[in-house]
């Protein structure tokens, strides 16, 4: 049944990823193509990376064609609909936020099955939530977001030790998963909410 | 003979794209080293992707130190005999199509070979042909022009459809290969010839 | 003793990049967050990018969380105390030549292991070396400065032709090892000292 649920969020974090890559490329004036491939690279960049990283090939939306064929048609949507989805705005917002928990506990999961060290465990959660954002930027050539606007990959991170955390003061699984995915959530929330960021250097 | 024919083709598209990232990078003012990287990657970029998301390691270029000499020469040659070359750009341009032709059916062959599905095969494809102009472009900090210009993946994409009508037919692999890359060539001479693009998007 | 010298030196050439990510990173304005993940990319993308290509993963940082520590500690370190460090431009420089002879060596070292042919092995140097520079420059939105500045990656292609030059001539490993490190230093230190540049080109 957790497992269902988190099939479920997958699904949801997928999709609201897609979306938020076809908006940045269609603000960016792309054509029809390079709209579907922004948010395709803004959905599957994070999962590529991480899979590559620990060598699991080939990676993950190579073998499952239906995790493809959801990107195109929610694309394809959010292009058609456009107007009447820029009204959801805040949804697509907790969508995302919910999206990148997820992918987080993903990447966590992953890391956990390939006997990697918790924190290298953490370093890969935080990868796998937030690059497919980072090379949705870096192709549109702007500074990728989370490295100038607020807390977002520090959000992983601190989801990430909170899973630890849980898992040391024998907390099971399946609960930890849950209490991580809903802190991310909820931060990610109030980080964007009160408008906190972390503050800059310069020389 | 027709493997023959289609290392003939690969070797002129593997010079095709030497050239043409040789000339990309020389507009920009970089120093020798730079234009002989920018070449290379231009040539090797989308079959390293490839095989780095297949999990096909060492990658390609590792295994044969003769390609990795074709691009050192070919970049060498374009660089000294620049003026030369720049009258044939309309040869270069039909070179460039046919080595995108060539890569996107070495891309979706490796895709059958690792038993991956259609639609996988035909994205494999596409990022094996054109993956080395977006890396060259997000190098040289420019939008990759496949995400604004006219059809270029589109190209890939469509020609890499066919390819599985074609295997649907029964055509055989053979045929199949020598249509789609012509087809894939004869649509990017039409798309440029007659300026076509796809319309563009904004909010 | 040798490999003693040289996890030595790769911890110094570690903490130098990092330095140097670090500050680069600094200089953008960009957040706490932000300055440790350039900081980590500059120390790691070299040799993330070797072990991706050869497919030895996990990838080298992920086996080990005492290289992340390391780089951690080293990046905050350089926050915190940057107006001191900040006169030290010369040794940081003086480091970040030294490790870029050292990853360069490593790279050469692992393309031997994986019976690559000595062209390959020495490209495999040059990535390692210089390839965490070419991420953090790209996240970053500039061209990167080793395709438009001073020699930089020439010194390793050429600190990699030595090596096998000596190989050839029966030199040791252990000495080759030591003399490379030292040319590719030096090298250096003799370009940006005398301002020697490779020249441009333009149309």
């Amino acid at each position: 049944m957790q497992i269902n649920t988190m099939e479920t969020i997958e699904t949801l974090g997928t999709v609201a990823f897609a979306i938020s890559g076809t908006f940045a490329a269609m603000q960016r004036r792309l054509d029809p193509f390079g709209v579907l491939i922004i948010a395709f690279v803004t959905s599957i960049g994070g999962g590529t990376v991480r899979d590559l990283l620990v060598g699991d090939t080939p990676v993950a939306w190579m073998r499952d064609v239906n995790y493809c064929l959801l990107i195109l048609l929610t694309s394809l949507a959010a292009i058609f609909f456009k107007t009447h989805i820029k009204k959801f705005k805040v949804t697509l917002f907790l969508f995302d936020s919910l999206g990148l928990g997820l992918f987080t506990m993903l990447g966590i999961q992953k890391g956990i099955t390939f006997g990697l060290s918790p924190g290298i465990c953490v370093a890969l959660g935080t990868i796998t939530g937030c690059f497919g954002g980072v090379i949705r930027d870096t192709l549109l050539n702007t500074i990728p977001v989370i490295f100038h606007k607020e807390i977002y990959a520090t959000a992983c991170i601190l989801g990430g030790v909170l899973f630890f955390l849980l898992k040391y003061f024998k907390v099971t699984d399946g609960a930890s998963t849950i209490i991580v995915i809903a802190f991310i959530f909820i931060l990610r929330v109030i980080v964007v909410r009160f408008k906190l960021a972390l503050p800059k250097f310069g020389y």
